[in-house]
């Protein structure tokens, strides 16, 4: 930690599992200077070392000083100890991160979970401004989430907390994907893939509508895939978004009756449907939340957008290190 | 509010669906006295008036001045205003109860939700002392429900969340019972009532059993008859208690995975199947939630029994009405 220092830039780093987003941000979060990098198939010492040279390279374009980095990272942050508890998609598991990177960089970091930093920008700078209690889901290859409780970001007891793509929403349904042993979460149910999976099973049972015929032509029927076919007014595609958007919206009933929000901010990849995707999961909010709980609530789409994890760590950056 | 006071004694009143208990109660959280009285079939002037004699007649017995008077109320209070928004069980919805009990008891008061009002006797006096994230389930018809994040009791946006019990575990099970819209709730699968109810289809199904005995003899196969027949050592019933168990858990793996707390308890009239009933969700919650968020966290029985939610409505007049 360092003294308060009145202005200057941080460095915002969003830490994802395919590429590393770095930027040189500005009091107002605006970003004067950003690099993109891949971080996939890197050993351990590859991406550190990646990351330090992103930092570098944002840091040689600051017009002044450096007051720090914040970093996002796609895990489980112990934040007690600074150190990436487990990352599923990155060789970071045990590795004191916010030690080694302030020796490799020569500045104070700060790191937390990407999912946090998103809402941390949302809630500072973005559509979960002025709230108290908000929750913000991005909804991408997973689902991440950001909690803001009692007027603070909720992190739980080692930093680790607001996992809200774990939610058990089927306690009989399949087994997650990567290191989680879980069954039945959220974001099995309700993520960009999901779309993907959903879209998938209708090209199967319908070898003549589109999405059939874009499977037997052998294209991947993805997400982002389902989505376009969507827009373009495909009754399948839309019907496959309705589901994931209804079960979307299932999780989003757990969240309204435990957190009672003001807000619940919608980002992620997923996002591109818009409201192909959010209006089933108002739907489903208004017919099965508690009435008094989700009184006055708004389920808004995100304000920021591909970038939002990288504004968040630097968001996080000026909050930790710059007083 | 009144201005803080050195010493003195609080009233604190638990308004249960059944019964009323209230409680003369020392800083110490000694109780001095205590009266219980009903509250089933009253009108809402009927029972306002029951709450005022009650407190009249706790404050009778106090040898110094009362400094207010905490009620811990089985609903959705809206704190902003003092109201009552919703309460399933009582015939107090939109009631504007602080400013109501203040007038016809004399004393300054504080209201709550019940879940609440036990989340602050636990996490004050009792299992979750020193949390500064912890979770309190009380189990018996329903799940109710307190959670302590960042260090401070979460209430929600409107003073109503924490409804535990409706979180969604399975977002195509049963619909909800009382007013609740929703479906596939924690609570249809993990309450005293669902121990009945699995008795009973185990009744059902096994005419020959105990349980089936029980039940062509006439008798009503309720939780704590099936806890009774578990203790004595019947397999059916505890075949019973472990399927109930177990879904406690998966509303436990969402609970860590979201909140990452140091320490679930569990109260309520279903604990009394102890151990039987435990067992099964700790080791649900071992094999299915994240590792790291798992980790080193302590699921343990409530230390207040039956007195809980009226020992914390005072905790709640000590703290707001006492400075």
């Amino acid at each position: 930690m360092v003294a308060p220092v009145a202005a200057g830039c941080v460095i915002g780093v969003d830490v994802g599992g395919t590429k590393i987003l770095a930027g040189l941000v500005d009091p107002g979060l605006g970003v004067l200077h950003r690099t993109q990098r891949p971080s996939h198939g890197l050993t351990r010492d590859e991406l550190l070392a990646r990351l330090a040279e992103l930092v570098a390279e944002a840091a040689a374009a600051a017009p002044g000083p450096v007051l720090g980095v914040g970093f996002g990272v796609p895990g489980m942050i112990d934040r007690r100890r600074g150190v990436v508890a487990a990352a599923p998609h990155l060789p970071l598991d045990g590795v004191r991160f916010e030690a080694l990177m302030a020796e490799r960089t020569g500045l104070p970091v700060a790191v937390d979970n990407d999912g946090n930093c998103t809402m941390l920008a949302e809630w500072r700078h973005g559509a979960a401004r002025g709230c108290r209690d908000a929750v913000t889901l991005t909804v991408g290859t997973g689902v991440g989430g950001g909690i803001v409780a009692n007027g603070g970001l909720l992190r739980g007891s080692s930093g680790g907390g607001a996992e809200i793509g774990h939610m058990v929403i089927a306690f009989d349904g399949p087994p997650c994907q990567g290191e989680c042993p879980g069954r039945g979460h959220f974001e099995w149910y309700a993520s960009g893939n999901a779309i993907g999976r959903a879209g998938l099973e209708l090209a199967r049972d319908m070898p003549g509508s589109v999405l059939g015929r874009e499977l037997a032509a052998g294209r991947e029927i993805t997400g982002a895939l389902v989505t376009e076919l969507a827009h373009d007014g495909d009754e399948h595609a839309r019907a496959a978004i309705r589901l994931v958007g209804g079960r979307l919206g299932a999780g989003m009933v757990s969240l309204v009756n435990v957190f009672n929000p003001e807000r619940i901010v919608v980002g992620g990849g997923a996002i591109a449907a818009g409201e192909l995707l959010l209006g089933p999961a108002r739907e489903e909010v208004a017919r099965h939340a508690m009435p008094s709980l989700a009184d006055g609530l708004e389920i808004v789409p995100a304000h920021f957008g591909a970038e939002a994890g990288m504004l968040g760590a630097a968001t996080l950056a000026f909050e930790e290190l710059a007083g």
